[in-house]
C-alpha cells in the first residue's frame, strides 16, 4: 500500500490502541475493582475516551483519510484498503459530529452511573437511581440531535450499533413476529408443563465453572488468545483478536446462569477471536454490529447449546461432574433447558418469550426519548406494559425497571439488537447446514468444527468491513427476516410441548 | 487557591489519569492477560506512554508550571500547592530529558521483554532472553546520558527512585553493613541449625489465602479500597489512593510465599492508601521514593510479621487453619519463619542475608551500565559473584540471573531500593515505638492501628511531598544509616541463635 494509507494505518492503531486500553478499564471495573476505585476509574475513563475522541476527529485524521482515499481508488470493494477507508470515512462523519466535552461527560456520568444502579437494583429502589437516569436520557436526546435523524430520534441511535439501520425497518420486523410469538406463548402456556426443577438444585460453583468452561472448549474459544473471570452482569469485550475476555455470574442453586450464560458469551468471545489478524488493532477490528454479534451467541447459547443432539454428548459429561443428574434422562434433560415460561428477568427468559422483552424496552425507549414517557413514570409504564405483554406485574425494580445494566451506560438503542441477533442466528445456521449438512450430527458427537470454521470464514473474519445488512446478504441473499426464526421457535418447542 | 493553580492542576490530573490507565493495563497483564494478549498490550502501554509523555513534557505544562509557581511563592513549604509546584517542577526538568520516542520504545520493549524473561526462566535458559536484555541495557546507558549525571550512570537511573540521591552514597551505605552482615550470617552459620520443616508441607491454596487475607485485613489494608490477586511475580499496584491492588504467589507445599508475600505488599498498599485524600488524582499521589515504600512492606512483613508478639497472637489462628500444626509451639514457629539460610532466590530470602542479595545486583547493574561486564557474559559474573557472597553456585538461569522481573522491565537502579527499605524500615520503626512504646503489647494483642495511624500520619499522607531524604530527618532527626538496622538483626538473631 502506498505511504498516505501505512500513515493512516499507523494514526488509527494509536486510537484504536486508545479505545482497547479504556475497553481494559471497563472491564476491570465489572470483574476486580474494589467499590472505592469508582470515582477515579470514571475520571481515568473520561480521559482516554477525550483524547481518543479528539485524536480521531482531529483535522490530521481527515487529511490522512483524504490522501489515502486517491491510493485505494483502484482497490476492491472487498479489499483492507478500500474497506479501512470506506468503513472509516462513515465512522469519521459520525464522530465529528460529536464535541470532545460531550464525549468526556457521557463517558464520566455513565462510569459513575454504573455505581449507582447496581446499588439502586440490590435496593430494589428505583427512585435513587432517577437522578442518573434523568441525567442520562438528556444527554441521549441530545446525542441523537447532535448525530440527527429524519424520523425519530430514536434512529440516531440505534445506528451507532446497527449501521444503516432505521427505526422503521425494526419496527416493522418487530410487528410481524409480534403476534406470532404470542400465539405461541399462548399454545405452550395451554399444554403441559415442563418440569425443570432438577435445574434448581445446589450446584457446587467450581465445578459449574470447570465444566462450562469444557464446554466452550469444545466449542474452540481460545484460552491461548482468551480468559474468563466472573462479574455481576456477564459480557463479553475485547481488547485485540489475540485477547478476548468472557465473564460469567454464577448461582449456586440453578445450573443455567453460569452454563448457558458462558456459552453465550463464548459465541461473542469466538466472533472476536475469528477476527482476520490482517484487521488487528485497526478500527475494522470488531463485530460489524451489536445484531451480527449477537446472532453468534445465541447461536451456541441455544441453536447448539440447547439442541437434544448437543445434550445427548454432554449430559454424560455433565452427570460425571454432578452425579445428583444421573437419574435425569436426555429428553427430559432436553425439555428442561427448553422449559417456556414467562418470567420478569430478560437474562433468563426462554428463546419463545425472549423477543417480547426486547420488544418491551424497545417501545419504552422511543417514548423516553421523545419525551412521551417522563423518565420519573418509567417504572409504572414499565410494570403496565409488562403486565399487558406477559400478564403480570414486577413485584419489585429489581425484577423490572432496574434489571438491565444498559440504561446507566447509555446504550440506548442497544436492545433492539438482542432481537436482532436472534433471527440472524437462525438465518445463519440455516445456511451453515445447507452448507455442511453434517453439522448436526457433529454436535451430536462434540464436534464444533465445521459449524465454527463456517462462521470463520463467512462471519468472523471480516471484522467490520461489511454492514450488518451487506453481510446477511451475502451470506443469504436476502435481508433480516422473522420468518425463519418462527418457524423453528414452532417447530422446536412444537416437538417439546406436542403442540 | 489562584486559577492558574487550578489549570495547572487540572493539567496534572488528566495526565495522571492517563499514567494509572496504563497501570491498570500492567496490573492486567501480570494478573490476568492471555497469552495472545502480550504483543497488543505492548502498543498500547506504548501508545499510553508516549501520550502521558508528550502531555506531561508540552509547552503547555510549562507555561502553567511558571504561572502557578507565581501564584504560590507565599505558601508554606508544607502547603499542597507549593509542594505541587515544587515537585513538579523537578519532575518536568526530568521528564523534558527523555524524548517521547524514547519513552514509548522502551515501554513497547520492556512489555516485550516481559514474556520473552517468563520464557526463558522458565526454561531456564539465559540465552533466549539475552537479545532482549542487550536492547534494554542498551537503552538504559541512553537513557543514563540522557538523564546526564556527575560521577556515574548509576546516578542517573537511581534518581528515578531515590530522588536525590547517588550511587556514592548507597556504596557507602552498603560498604558499611556488608562487613557486619557476613559476620552475621558467618556466627549464625556456626550455631545450631533452626528447623523449618513444619512450614513446608503441602497447605491448602484456598485456606492460604484466606489467612493471610484475614492479617492484612487485621493489619489495616482496606479492601473497599484495594483488592488482592494472584500473579506470578508478586507486586502492588495503585490507580488511585482509593483503588490499591495487591498480588501473591501461592506455593502448595511452602507456607511464606503466600503468607509472608502478602504481608509485604499490604504493606506496599497501605502506604498508598494512606496518601491524603487531598493529593487524589494528583502526580503527588505516590510513595515518595522506592526506599521509602519498601521501609512500609519490610516493616509489616518483617518487623511485625516476624515477630514473636505477632505470632504469640496469630499462630492460634493458622492452628485453626491449619491444624497439621497444632503440635507446634511458639518458639519453634518464630525460630522457623526466622531461620537464616544460606539461599539463591533473593524474594525468599532471610532478614540477614538479604541485602547480601542487593549488593551483588548493585554491583553487576554498575559495571553493565559501564561496560565493564558485557551483556552476553552476566549470568557468569552472575554465578561468580554470588560464589563469592554465599559460598555457592546457582545450578541454573531459574535460580541465578533470570530470578527477577526487574531487569526485563528496565528498572536499572531499582535493586539498591530493596536495602536502602530495609534500613528506613528499622529506623521509622524505632521512631514510632519511642512516641508509642505500646505498640508491641498490641501487636501481640492483634491491634495494629496505634502503628497504622503513626505511619499514616508521619509517612503516609504526605505523598510525595518531601524527598526520602527529607522525610527520613522529619521523622528521625537524622538521614538513613545501617547501624540501627545491623542492631536490630543482631538482637533478634542473637536470641534466636543464642550468638
Amino acid at each position: 500500500m502506498g505511504a498516505h494509507y501505512e500513515a493512516l494505518l499507523a494514526h488509527l492503531k494509536e486510537i484504536s490502541n486508545i479505545r482497547n486500553a479504556a475497553a481494559l478499564l471497563s472491564y476491570d471495573q465489572e470483574t476486580a475493582m474494589p467499590p472505592g476505585g469508582a470515582a477515579s476509574r470514571a475520571q481515568q475513563l473520561s480521559t482516554l475516551s477525550k483524547i481518543g475522541h479528539e485524536m480521531f476527529t482531529s483535522g490530521k485524521t481527515s487529511e490522512l483519510l483524504n490522501a489515502a482515499a486517491e491510493e485505494v481508488t483502484s482497490e476492491d470493494y472487498d479489499s483492507d484498503a478500500a474497506s479501512m477507508v470506506r468503513v472509516v470515512q462513515e465512522d469519521y462523519a459520525e464522530a465529528t459530529k460529536l464535541p470532545s466535552d460531550f464525549v468526556a461527560d457521557l463517558s464520566r456520568e455513565t462510569s459513575l452511573a454504573h455505581a449507582t444502579w447496581a446499588k439502586a437494583r440490590q435496593d430494589k429502589d428505583f427512585k435513587a437511581f432517577l437522578p442518573a437516569l434523568e441525567r442520562i436520557i438528556g444527554m441521549m436526546q441530545k446525542q441523537a440531535d447532535l448525530i440527527g435523524y429524519e424520523d425519530h430520534p430514536y434512529d440516531a441511535l440505534l445506528g451507532q450499533y446497527e449501521r444503516g439501520m432505521t427505526t422503521a425497518q425494526v419496527r416493522d420486523i418487530f410487528d410481524a413476529q409480534r403476534p406470532k410469538l404470542v400465539d405461541l406463548i399462548s399454545a405452550i402456556s395451554e399444554a403441559t408443563p415442563v418440569d425443570d426443577s432438577m435445574l434448581k438444585q445446589p450446584f457446587d460453583r467450581d465445578k459449574q465453572r470447570d465444566f462450562a468452561l469444557e464446554v466452550v472448549k469444545a466449542y474452540g474459544f481460545d484460552f491461548e488468545r482468551g480468559a474468563q473471570a466472573q462479574a455481576v452482569h456477564p459480557f463479553c469485550t475485547s481488547f485485540s483478536v489475540n485477547d478476548v475476555r468472557i465473564t460469567t455470574r454464577f448461582n449456586d442453586n440453578w445450573l443455567n446462569p453460569a452454563l448457558f450464560g458462558m456459552m453465550h458469551e463464548s459465541g461473542h468471545g469466538m466472533y472476536n477471536q475469528g477476527i482476520g489478524q490482517n484487521l488487528e488493532g485497526t478500527p475494522l477490528a470488531e463485530g460489524t454490529s451489536l445484531g451480527v454479534h449477537e446472532s453468534q451467541s445465541r447461536m451456541w447459547e441455544n441453536i447448539v447449546g440447547r439442541s437434544k443432539g448437543f445434550w445427548s454428548w454432554a449430559l454424560p459429561k455433565l452427570q460425571e461432574t454432578f452425579p445428583q443428574l444421573n437419574d435425569v434422562s436426555l429428553d427430559d434433560f432436553y425439555k428442561a433447558v427448553n422449559k417456556v415460561e414467562r418470567s420478569f428477568i430478560r437474562v433468563e427468559a426462554d428463546e419463545a418469550t425472549y423477543n417480547l422483552h426486547i420488544i418491551l424496552r424497545f417501545e419504552l425507549e422511543q417514548d423516553l426519548l421523545t419525551g412521551a414517557i417522563k423518565v420519573a413514570d418509567v417504572r409504572d409504564a414499565w410494570n403496565d406494559k409488562f403486565n399487558a405483554f406477559f400478564g403480570m406485574t414486577p413485584p419489585d425494580d429489581a425484577l423490572g425497571v432496574l434489571q438491565d445494566v444498559h440504561w446507566s451506560g447509555g446504550l440506548f438503542g442497544y436492545f433492539a439488537t438482542y432481537a436482532l441477533g436472534n433471527l440472524l442466528s437462525v438465518q445463519y445456521y440455516n445456511e451453515a447446514l445447507k452448507a455442511h449438512p453434517s453439522i448436526p450430527d457433529e454436535i451430536a458427537n462434540g464436534q464444533f468444527n465445521t459449524l465454527l470454521t463456517w462462521l470463520n470464514q463467512n462471519i468472523h473474519q471480516h471484522g467490520r468491513k461489511y454492514t450488518g445488512d451487506e453481510l446477511t446478504r451475502r451470506i443469504t441473499g436476502e435481508g433480516i427476516q422473522s420468518d425463519s426464526y418462527i418457524q423453528y421457535l414452532t417447530e422446536k418447542f412444537g416437538g417439546i410441548y406436542g403442540l
